[in-house]
């Protein structure tokens, strides 16, 4: 190809300090140097977490970074000793590794994995330490080792997902956050059974990822209640919102989900739930320094506080599989995508997210 | 029997309010009612959740009352309908009640039972919801629905478990509490698998009943290291005792378990887990009010926080296949008693307690 091995002049939004509007760059793409993959990234959307670290509120976030996480594309070149992909092949980048070889991925526990996730969380790559983005020579940090609001991106290799070519990219983006991160918090870290009463403290697109039997959905926007069966609105009620749920569920839930960022959220999902078995998984990624605090007396007497990231899904192993799914029609997408623009529209797609009604908005970044 | 049917009166340690010394009294034991069997007690042991209530630390503390739960004795008689014991049976009673109906016996999912709870949580029984112990008629609380500081004491059918005559009453009443709370820790809510790294934060004996391979005992009381072989003191180190156990186990232990009842302890065992799937449990009782706090960044990032009750073991069923373990050499019980005294010296039983190198002390109700 003409552009393997050159320096690559695309658009990107590039955030350049906190809570100011993103601006669309020329920006120099570096190629891929070893264990390194350069992406065409061809659709992505927006999460609520590029949003907390654009707020300034994530103590991670360094500026001047392009964000984005959650994407689809195809690969434009590949570094040295990169097997597992090749030009051509259409991928997810994914913000959790998976190498298979650290403590982390051979400990069968856990889907987070140790190989690059020093780099990654200071905003550069591993092999050099060093950015693969510039604007006329001024570096710009990577953002979750995915960087996706750029029309090319350099990612490392245990952090391509590589799925099949005959998955629509505008739709299976989405697999790249959001909806694993519901589903698997369902599955994989909760483990719900069939019948159990649920609860999912907001109704983004996360919350109603975590398609379940019997949910009780809890929002302050009451746009979103259209989409489950039965909900409850926080600011309709005097009582604490755990109180009103233990009282509904004659002594709580079996499950409930934290999808917000809320720590007092945090705390009603946690009590809401049944004395002797109720389990809480928090989602949500609270501002720096905030608290999750409870009386110990709600653990001895028999719940679990959990946590989940990206749903406990492997990614590279597992992003493939839930690609076939979709595809298999066994799990939902579309359904998430509530507005589509431009990259030179995406701080509309910020404001979006802001208001009620919105779940994902991708945007066609070559159009 | 000559007593049965009758009002007992027998010696009994009575705590008239919190933090006095208990004394010793001539108390009336009203003969069991519908469903309650009346024991005479023969060992008990103390436990730090009877120093707890005594201290006016406990919100459901209520005094007059009869402290006691670890301990055996004899089926004096029964009341009606009582089919399970019958007089004669060697038994322990059991704080956690099993009746096997109720919504909680009937999940499969935890030992806390909810039939007897509602009565026993305010020092009654449930058929009148009055007290069984009187002293010249005045009426004295029950406490955990066991109150075994008395020779004889009145129980609800579903909180006796029957256990093997030929054992040492003596020794199994310690399998009463403190014993099977730590074992069940470990076995039955921790689910520790063999070659795991375990933090156990203090080596009373609910800590130190926790055997497992690879221990690291936390204590304040260094007369209490020579129980294991690797330990730490808290008091010996500048840095906080969760950033000496992350760096001392290469990112954190597998599983922690806090045995002291300290919020502040309770968030360094959570913090000293490994990412990705340490989990901490919590054993000890907190003085009411307290909370317990940690950054949510923790569960999300895989550590679980749980608790237990009498370490998930269900009573009636399980405690008589404790005390066959105990028979057949598997589990161990009598290292834990240090002191043994007379129902008289129950004073300086409690003293001892705040003493180091003391775990159990038994007393004989009969001496
Ligand atoms: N753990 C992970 O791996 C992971 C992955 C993706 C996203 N996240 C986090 O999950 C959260 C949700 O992300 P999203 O993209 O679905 O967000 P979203 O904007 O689609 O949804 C947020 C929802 O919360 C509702 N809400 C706000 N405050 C509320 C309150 N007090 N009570 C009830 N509802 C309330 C809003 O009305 C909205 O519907 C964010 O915190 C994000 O950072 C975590
Ligand atoms: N959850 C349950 O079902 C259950 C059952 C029994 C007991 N408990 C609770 O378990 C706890 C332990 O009971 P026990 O009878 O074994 O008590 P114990 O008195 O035998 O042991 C307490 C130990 O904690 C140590 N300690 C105190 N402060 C410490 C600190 N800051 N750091 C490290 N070590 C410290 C003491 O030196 C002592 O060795 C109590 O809170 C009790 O109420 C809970
Ligand atoms: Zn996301
Ligand atoms: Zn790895
Ligand atoms: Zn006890
Ligand atoms: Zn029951």
């Amino acid at each position: 190809m003409a552009t393997q091995g050159q320096v690559i002049t695309c658009k990107a939004a590039v955030a350049w300090e906190p809570n100011k509007p993103l601006t669309i760059e020329d920006v120099q793409v570096a190629p891929p140097q070893n264990g390194e993959v350069r992406i065409k990234i061809l659709y992505t959307a927006l999460c609520h977490t590029d949003a907390y670290t654009w707020s300034g509120k994530d103590p991670e976030g360094l500026f001047p970074c392009i964000l984005g996480h959650e994407a689809a594309g195809i690969v434009e070149s590949v570094g040295e000793g990169v097997t597992e992909v090749q030009p051509g092949d259409h991928v997810i980048p994914c913000y959790q590794a998976e190498c298979g070889e650290c403590k982390f991925c051979k400990s069968g526990k856990t889907n987070l994995c140790g190989k690059v996730r020093a780099a990654t969380g200071v905003g550069v790559m591993l092999s050099d330490r060093k950015s693969r983005f510039s604007i006329n020579g001024k570096p710009l940090y990577h953002f979750m080792g995915t960087s996706t609001f750029s029309q090319y991106t350099v990612v490392h290799d245990v952090s391509v997902a590589k799925i099949d070519p005959k998955a629509p990219l505008e739709k299976v983006c989405l697999l790249g956050c959001g909806v694993p991160t519901g589903l698997g918090a369902v599955w994989n870290t909760a483990k719900v059974e069939p019948g159990s009463i649920v609860a999912i403290f907001d109704l983004g697109t996360v919350g109603l990822a975590q398609r379940v039997q019997k949910l009780l959905g809890i929002d302050i926007d009451s746009k979103k209640f259209e989409r489950v069966t039965e909900f409850l609105n926080p600011k309709e009620h005097d009582k604490p919102i755990q109180q009103v749920i233990v009282d509904l569920t004659d002594g709580g839930v079996d499950y409930s989900f934290e999808c917000i960022g809320n720590v007092s959220v945090m705390r009603s999902a946690l009590e809401c739930c049944h004395k002797g078995w109720g389990t809480s998984v928090i989602v949500g990624v609270a501002a720096s320094g905030e608290e999750i605090c409870t009386r110990p007396f709600q653990l001895v007497t028999g719940r679990v506080w959990k946590g989940t990231a990206f749903g406990g899904f492997k990614s590279r192993s597992q992003v493939p599989w839930l690609v076939e799914k979709y595809m298999n029609k066994e799990i939902k997408v579309d359904e998430y995508i509530t507005h589509s623009l431009a990259l030179a529209e995406i701080n509309k797609a910020f404001d979006l997210m802001h208001e009620g009604g919105c779940l994902r908005c991708v945007l066609a970044m070559h159009e």
